[in-house]
């Protein structure tokens, strides 16, 4: 019907491609009829030619319809989910899931686990003993049902077309090509068949998308492709230079969350938990002030359910570091940058993080901050503490460190949320 | 030392990779170590991103290198060769190499078997009973002393690396990257240990290169890269808007190189030998008119030396196909078209070349011109007469026919030879 190099040339040359073209290319690569080399070679010419509407709605639907999908309209409840594109300290995903459960909305929240800074948001669950996040679709409903909520693995056969573009793009140099982060991002959670989206498009330093328009572009594009899906979708600009909380790593991020469950925790945590909290409530046809199950115990109680139905142990006290090591502050003067990428490649050195598919993270590893831009500090008082199993690394990762931080005379935090797009 | 996504990123974003990065792409990829899909990405992200000199001539040097190369200074005799980059009823190696091998030069001529709308150099020479390719480089050092010259196949052991990058970009949609053919023919030719290199590059409907200016540019590139590794190299741009002669195939066109040698022939097709030659010649100092042994006899008997030292049998009757069907001219007129592209793909559709490595090629397949441009033509006169052993393909190929010649009042043919470069 069509041979795969026409179809990468007509894209290189700049020619659209039909809807019918790329589903016949998705469907070719995902069966291995069209090979890693010319997958490979359409998506650095999809990197410099961009895609037009119409192509990358074929290529997300082609994504989407590549494997099974989900269908929760049978629970009797709204369900609602919510995707980061990944900061450094995003824990976001372990507060809010309770939280928005607690308001009677299932939370479907499935993940992959990917490569990146710190371990993704299983990793950080699984520093929790006993917990489990490989579950049957049975099991999912049935936690969707009560309490509400539930944090697992993906299973293998939502978008296997995504998965193995991404494997793919890993390895091409074509993993920040615009369409192809918005198609791989939403082929997935449309294939989880929720009715509302929340999306943290993160931008800055420590964010995939450095640069702001980018951001808010990549934003509209994923509320678009929603949108056309009978999703209720918004997206949430959020500024990243700086980690989110006051710890980068697993096990220290789920204790930063139950203090925020606790009607505690690092205000930025709060700020962003709740916001998302409210346009996903609101998408569910909920209108609440979210902080409120943070204050009354309700997110806290829907959480300790959640871990419990997952075989996890919340009373269980959370594994500590073997080695630590603390770094000083070399100035005195008003915190002005932390910067979120350094931290990020600090932590994944302690261990926190992998490098390669497969490989197992430290649970202990990672870092606490004692400061925040914005916050006086004094030359000589503990700025972070780094924690890890293999002290070799500490050596290297407190050079990573080495111009994570400035000072200055005054300096007033930039807000946390840049825009709402909906 | 590096990894290839680094390297990929940063070609991708436009910067120039160094010599040495080049040289580990290029081992790693011929090794194994780079991937399939990580050099396709990098071949395509080169497509868009061209390469500058110092890039050029890392990444023809390293495949180069790639394998075993060449070297017959030891001959005693001066060594010539030629390249062309394709064109539709291109024979000229065929009454070139035992032309200049006639005046005492060594022409070593190893050919691939690439894909094509007629069989490359080794199929025409196939049609001849008996013809041996495949020689071992003891046979073809023995017979560069005498008769000179040997057109065979080029051993798997030369340039490996473009061997592999080749057939990757053939199904990769990056063949027509100007930089990646140019350090693909330049690699070839240089690993043949050559004093003389001659270019044939074409330019036009039947060529690989249909603009002019851009063929300009490869043949400037590729005289600069001969020139670097102290071969004397000349380009000849030359017209490829119509077949070379009046025959497009496979024995036929053997059969109009017996006309050339006989001191007849299609004036263009001796124009090029007789100019390629004058080339070739004066790279091994020797100053001559090629002409002189295509009239004398000498430059036939070089080639029946020739062919009986390949075990073919110089005396016997080519093959003739069992299918024939003559294309009459539909106007009146003075021809002014005659489409190379057209012709060569109908020759393709006959059975003259391969869809596929490693398929056959009919011997007898192909096209037989009874005008050319330049010719006046009566309306239901014989323009064109296509041979082939499978008559199912006759119908196809001559649709592919009907707009491959057009008629005007006046027209005068433009020079063959457009420009040479050295």
């Amino acid at each position: 019907m069509y041979t795969a190099v026409e179809l990468i040339t007509a894209k290189r040359n700049g020619h659209p491609l039909s809807t019918d073209q790329i589903t016949w290319l998705v469907n070719g690569y995902t069966s291995g009829a069209v090979l890693d080399e010319q997958f490979a070679a359409l998506a650095m010419a999809i990197y410099y030619q961009g895609l037009t509407d119409t192509e990358l709605l074929a290529l997300t639907t082609a994504m989407l319809n590549s494997g099974a999908t989900l269908n929760f309209s049978d629970l009797g409840k709204p369900t609602a989910d919510k995707h980061s594109t990944g900061g450094v300290g995003d824990k976001i995903t372990l507060p809010l899931t309770p939280l928005v459960a607690s308001y009677g909305v299932a939370v479907p929240q499935l993940s992959g686990r990917g490569l990146g800074h710190t371990g993704g948001t299983l990793d950080k669950l699984e520093a929790i003993p006993g917990f489990q996040v490989d579950l049957s679709e049975a099991q999912i409903r049935s936690q969707l049902l009560q309490p509400g909520g539930v944090i697992c693995a993906a299973t293998a056969q939502l978008a296997p077309a995504d998965k193995k573009i991404y494997s793919l793009r890993d390895v091409t140099a074509t993993v920040d090509s615009m369409p192809l982060i918005a198609s791989s991002i939403m082929s997935k959670k449309l294939a989880e068949g929720t009715d509302t989206l929340v999306l943290d498009v993160k931008t800055g330093s420590g964010a995939f998308m450095q640069d702001e328009e980018q951001a808010r572009q990549l934003a509209e594009k994923m509320v678009w492709l929603g949108k056309r899906s009978s999703v209720h979708t918004t997206a949430v600009l959020t500024r990243m230079d700086t980690p989110l909380g006051y710890t980068v790593g697993n096990g220290i991020e789920v204790e930063e969350t139950l203090e925020v469950l606790a009607g505690a925790g690092p205000a930025d945590v709060v700020e962003l938990t709740v916001t998302l909290a409210k346009h996903m409530l609101a998408g569910a046809g909920i209108d609440a002030d979210p902080a409120e199950h943070l204050n009354n115990g309700k997110a806290m109680d829907t959480w300790r359910a959640m871990i419990a139905a997952q075989h996890g142990d919340p009373d269980a006290p959370l594994p500590t570091a073997t080695h630590q090591h603390t770094v000083m502050a070399r100035e005195t003067g008003v915190l002005s940058v932390m910067d979120a990428r350094a931290i990020g490649e600090a932590a994944w050195r302690l261990g926190a993080g992998r490098q390669v598919q497969g490989q197992t993270v430290q649970p202990t590893a990672g870092i606490r901050l004692h400061a925040k831009p914005g916050d006086a500090v004094t030359a000589g008082q503990p700025l972070m503490t780094l924690y890890t199993e293999t002290p070799e690394a500490l050596e290297p990762a407190e050079q990573l460190l080495g111009d994570a931080t400035e000072t200055v005379n005054t300096y007033l935090s930039p807000p946390l949320v840049i825009d709402v797009i909906s």
